[in-house]
């Protein structure tokens, strides 16, 4: 048992200790003390990664190292939240030095990047479990909200969502009859594998942007709390949706479901006022990240459904970190769904994947 | 799966909105913002419980959610920490309603008597496991370490601890040859499953008590962490541990057991200087918990080891959030164990048990 889970101590608590800058007190006490910056708030978010629901029990330990910590900061990239620290806890069930090499390795490569110390943590037996509490530092006027959405703001997504659902899709083998080559499918498992979260993008948004989240279920699903939150609809034009060349190889149907239904890019989608266009494009060449107009937020009362949300429901709506209540009435929230011309489409979406981190 | 998981809803979030009173942004954004107080520090700390090794699949649900919690709150009573809030994630097999309310009522009749806000969280399908992050507050002078323990100082310990650990063994039917009576067993048992986090107690201690922590390896193991941290031994006089009149009734052998070498009792083991032997009886008087002197810090010379380190090795020496190293030299850190006389004492500690909260 101890010579096991010593090598816990030899992959993350020693790396750890030896990077410990921010945390006043770090791994070996009985907590951890950490402080944002004079004036700011700590952002907190936790997120756990379940074998068989999140990844394989065949994942690349290396990717599934960065996975784990990539979705926890691109909550932090969500609020416009500058990276401090995290927690991790995990469950494994028998510790492999080899495992746990690349697994450290993954993690400590993207924690690194986003000068992110790991602070401390708790590891027990048990079926394979990552829970990470990451913390951020924000001014408190700055955090970008999913709630401050308002009627005219454009909306916006980064990157080129979809690539990670085709991922899932191909090593799910759920379209046999799409021929997709081995180059492409390659781009897919990485988009899948190592989601880049948009930490500088959401640091140069904030006093630009208004809402914001990161997609982590769909786009239309996440949109959908954004408009629930901020009490407003929208108008999505599906002809905008930036697509990466290789999911523009697909049909179109699966393009389209893998950009708005599927998660794991983990890409942000975020409002702002129409003034600030050319201060979004600004704050996105700054990150380095392409940024694209998809529609408009509208009031409550202006649009015509024509997907009911009940259709693109996520079925994490109940999480304890979600917000979904049963909607009285079924013009609100809403996606109203436009082709460029402007003409309505009805799009059907199936269900969103539950093969993602939450 | 809809309908089942906004069971979590209702037994969670709903209930954490009600209460938000601490944090700036709770429940249903990206992140929760929260922030320490004017020159204080965020103390942090992560526990993962998971099913067959720190609780039993039939464990009371109520019972769990309270010790999912306390086990928590513990390290913010061993820091000196006032709570604040915690995060919940955790991984459910198949939501029961029944269980949901139970381990929930648990849960949160422990953070109301804390002022301990539910902030954050995540649930997924999976097997059961609890991932609690709790955030406290302290001053960082105040912060009771595991690294401040000077010689000449003296061992408290609060409380009687070792029901705990005999609630475990009669669980598990450890001690068939004993008897032991059902009022006795029942004692026991909730000591088991209802730990009491010495909050007040870490309160009333700081800036009296120089090193703490708490107890959930055992009294023996735990001490030498604070030993290894501080360069430091310890002799400790085993007739003045403070036993329960029902663990009194024990075997002498069992009561040192489950006194020494039980955890999940959660009592603080702090040192403070002799001078403030007044100080820390009126802050023990104060919290409303008992306090009592076991020993005394040596130098790391001074100590003739009886109960060799290795002895009593503690399982998750390796834990992330451990300091655990190989040592070199057999004589540091040790505890020199003696009876009321200061006779010495050979003791002989079975191995940790596995089966708490680390």
């Amino acid at each position: 048992m101890l010579s096991e889970f010593s090598l816990i101590d030899r992959y993350f608590a020693r790396r750890a200790r030896t990077n410990t800058r921010r945390a006043a007190l770090g791994i070996g006490d009985d907590c951890a003390l950490i402080a944002p910056a004079a004036g700011e708030m700590l952002a907190v978010s936790t997120d756990m990664l379940v074998e068989g629901r999140h990844f394989l029990p065949d994942v690349d330990p290396h990717a599934l190292g960065h996975k784990a910590l990539a979705v926890n900061l691109s909550d932090l990239a969500a609020m416009g939240a500058t990276p401090l620290g995290f927690t991790l806890a995990f469950a494994l069930p028998k510790p492999r030095e080899d495992w746990l090499e690349a697994f450290s390795n993954g993690l400590f490569e993207l924690a690194d990047r986003h000068g992110c110390e790991l602070i401390g943590g708790d590891t027990t037996a048990g079926p394979l479990n990552l829970c990470i509490t990451v913390f951020g530092s924000v001014r408190q006027d700055d955090a970008l909200r999913r709630d401050a959405a308002r009627p005219g703001d454009d909306v916006w997504v980064s990157g080129t969502p979809g690539d990670a659902r085709a991922g899932l899709g191909i090593l799910r083998g759920e379209w046999p009859q799409v021929s997709i080559d081995r180059t492409d499918a390659a781009h897919f498992r990485r988009a899948l594998e190592y989601p880049e979260p948009r930490v500088a993008l959401g640091l140069a948004l904030a006093g630009i942007a208004r809402a914001a989240l990161d997609v982590s279920d769909g786009l239309a699903g996440d949109l959908l709390h954004i408009l629930e939150r901020s009490h407003v609809n929208a108008e999505i034009d599906v002809d905008a949706l930036p697509l990466s060349d290789t999911l523009a190889r697909l049909p179109r149907a699966l393009q389209l479901q893998c950009a708005l239904a599927g998660g794991d890019d983990y890409e942000l989608c975020f409002t702002a006022a129409q003034a600030q266009r050319g201060a979004v494009e600004a704050a996105a060449q700054q990150a380095g990240v392409r940024v694209t107009r998809i529609g408009t937020i509208t009031a409550p009362d202006t649009v015509v459904a024509c997907a009911s949300p009940g259709a693109i429901e996520t079925a994490k709506a109940a999480d304890v970190a979600g917000t979904h209540t049963r909607r009285e009435a079924p013009a609100w929230p809403a996606i109203a769904w436009r082709d460029a011309s402007g003409a309505p489409l009805n799009l059907t979406l199936q269900g969103f994947d539950h093969f993602h981190a939450d």
